[in-house]
C-alpha cells in the first residue's frame, strides 16, 4: 500500500483514517485495490461476476467490529461504477465506514458511482457512515452518485449517516430502505453545496412490517448559486411509525426544493414530516458577534453547528 | 326561480342558502341560469365569448357585501365546463360563496368542472368559500374538478376555504395563487372521502413580492377504500413567509399520500411545512366513550371536530 500525501488527506477526510485501519478493510484507489484485509468474522472478496466491487460477508454474532471501505480517486478522467454487497448475519453489531474522496487536478471529470446493497439479518445492528469530499484545483468535475439499498430483517436496525462535506460538483443520491417487522432505520443526511454545484437526494423508506420505524433527519446548506433538491419518501404499509425532518439554510443566490412525501397504506401507519428552509437567523449572528466573532466567523460557527 | 326539495337541500348544503340570497347572486342549475341578481357594486353578467360562465365585477371600495354563485346539478348525465371570472377593484372587502352540489339518481356520471379566476386589486380583502357535496342513490358518478387561480395585487388578501363534505366520487382540485408585494393567501382545505372515492389536490402558492405571506392548512379524512393525494407547493421568490400544514386521518383500508413541496429561490424566503397521517388516537376515543358515547358516536364527534 503506497500512500501519497493526497491519499492520506483524502482518507482522513472521508474515513477518519490515519495509518492502517483496524479490522477489516478494503481501500479502492483509482479503480484498483490498494489494500485489503479480512478478519475471522468479516470476509472481503472481490466480485467474480465481472462487475467491479466487493462482497462483504459478516458472520452471525459478530459484535464490536469495524469495516472500512474507502474509495479514493486521485486522477482526472476516471469513471467507475462499483457494486459493494454486504451480507450481514444475525445478531451482529458492526460499524461500516465507507466514503469517497476525489482529488481532481485536471481538466476531465472524475466520477464515482457506487451501489451499496445491505442484507441485514435478524436482530443485527449496523452503523453505516459515508462521507464524500472533493478537492484539487482542476477544472474537471468531481461527481458522485451513490446508491444505497438496505433490507432489514426482523428486529434489525441501521443507523446511516451520510455527509457531503464539500467539493462535490454534482451528486445524485438514491437511498432505499425496506424495514421488516420491528426493524428500524435512522438516516441522517448532511449536505453542503457551494459555487454552482448541484445535489439531488431521493430517498424511500418502506415500513413493511408491524413495529417498523423510520426516521430521516436531513440538514443542508446551499451557498453560491448551487441547487439542491430533496425527495424523501416514507411509506407506511403496516403498524409503523415514520418521521421525516428536513432543514435547510439558504444563502447567496442558491435554490433549494424540499419535497418530502408520506404515504399511508395502512390505518395503523403513523407518519409525520416537517421541513423548513430559511436563512441564518439574524439574532444568532448578532449574538456571536457580540461575543467577539467577525460576521464571517459567526456564520461559519453557525453552519458548523447546524451540519454537525 | 323554481325550487324543488332537492334544489333546496343542495343549496343549503353548499352555500348555507335558505330562501333567496341577500346581495348579488347567480344560481346555476343543470347548465342553465336559475336566478341572477346584481347590486350597485357587484355586477354579474353572462359570458359573451361563447364560453359557459359569468363575469363578476366588483367596484373599488365595495365593503361588507356578499356574492353567492352556487351551482347545482340535479340530473344524471350532465357534463359541464364553466368559467367564472372575478374582477375585484381596490380597497374592497367582500365575501364570495361558491359551491357545487350534485344530486345523481341515475346511471350516468354527472360532472362539473369549474374554473374560477380572481383578479384582486390593491389592498382588497376577499373571503372565498367553496363547498362541494353529492348525494342521490344512482350508480352514476358525481365528479367535480375545480380549478382556482388567484392573482393578488399589492396588499391584497384572500382567505379561501374549501370543503368537500361528502358524496363526491372523484375530484381533482387545482389551485394556484400568485401573491404580490405584502399580499397574503390563507387556504383552508377540508376533505372527506369514503367508499371507493378518489381525491387529488394540487396547490401552488407563489410568493413573488416582498412581504408576501402564504399559509395552507389542509385537513382530510379518508374512509373505506378511498384514495387521497395532496401536492401543496409553496414557492418563495422574495422576502416572504410560507407555511404548509397537512393533517390526515386514515381509516379502514384507505390510502393517503401527502407530498408538499417548499421551494426557495430567494435567501429571504422563509418556508416551512409539516404533515402528519395517522388514525384517530385511541385515548381520544376512550375519553369520549367514558363520557357515555358509543364507539361510533365518539368517532363521529372526533372527525367532526377535526374537519370543523
Amino acid at each position: 500500500m503506497m500512500e501519497s500525501q493526497v491519499d492520506r488527506e483524502l482518507l482522513e477526510k472521508i474515513a477518519d483514517l490515519i495509518g492502517k485501519p483496524v479490522g477489516a478493510f478494503n481501500i479502492r484507489k483509482d479503480t484498483g485495490c490498494d489494500g485489503r484485509q479480512s478478519t475471522e468474522n468479516i470476509q472481503i472478496t472481490g466480485k467474480t461476476d465481472g462487475k467491479s466491487g466487493i462482497d462483504i460477508r459478516i458472520k452471525d454474532g459478530t459484535k464490536g467490529e469495524q469495516c472500512h471501505i474507502p474509495v479514493i480517486i486521485t486522477k482526472p478522467g476516471i469513471q467507475e461504477l462499483v457494486y459493494n454487497d454486504f451480507y450481514i448475519g444475525e445478531n451482529c453489531d458492526v460499524d461500516i465506514v465507507a466514503g469517497c474522496g476525489i482529488h481532481n487536478c485536471g481538466g476531465e471529470d472524475s466520477r464515482h458511482d457506487g451501489i451499496h446493497t445491505f442484507y441485514v439479518g435478524k436482530h443485527s445492528h449496523v452503523k453505516y457512515t459515508e462521507k464524500h469530499y472533493g478537492d484539487g484545483d482542476g477544472t474537471g468535475g468531481r461527481i458522485m452518485n451513490p446508491q444505497t439499498v438496505v433490507y432489514l430483517e426482523e428486529g434489525a436496525t441501521i443507523q446511516m449517516e451520510t455527509v457531503q462535506i464539500r467539493g462535490i460538483d454534482s451528486t445524485k443520491r438514491e437511498t432505499k430502505i425496506v424495514c421488516g417487522k420491528d426493524a428500524e432505520a435512522v438516516v441522517t443526511e448532511r449536505l453542503m453545496t457551494h459555487g454552482d454545484q448541484v445535489a439531488e437526494s431521493d430517498m424511500e423508506i418502506s415500513l413493511d412490517g408491524d413495529g417498523a420505524r423510520g426516521r430521516v433527519i436531513s440538514r443542508s446548506v446551499a451557498k453560491g448559486t448551487s441547487r439542491q433538491v430533496f425527495y424523501p419518501k416514507m411509506v407506511g404499509n403496516a403498524a409503523c411509525f415514520g418521521h421525516v425532518q428536513c432543514d435547510s439554510i439558504i444563502m447567496d443566490d442558491a435554490h433549494i426544493e424540499s419535497i418530502p412525501a408520506i404515504v399511508a397504506n395502512s390505518t395503523e401507519a403513523q407518519l409525520i414530516h416537517e421541513a423548513a428552509i430559511g436563512k441564518i437567523a439574524g439574532d444568532q449572528l448578532l449574538k456571536l458577534e457580540t461575543l467577539g466573532l467577525s460576521p464571517e466567523e459567526a456564520e461559519e460557527c453557525i453552519l458548523k453547528g447546524f451540519l454537525a
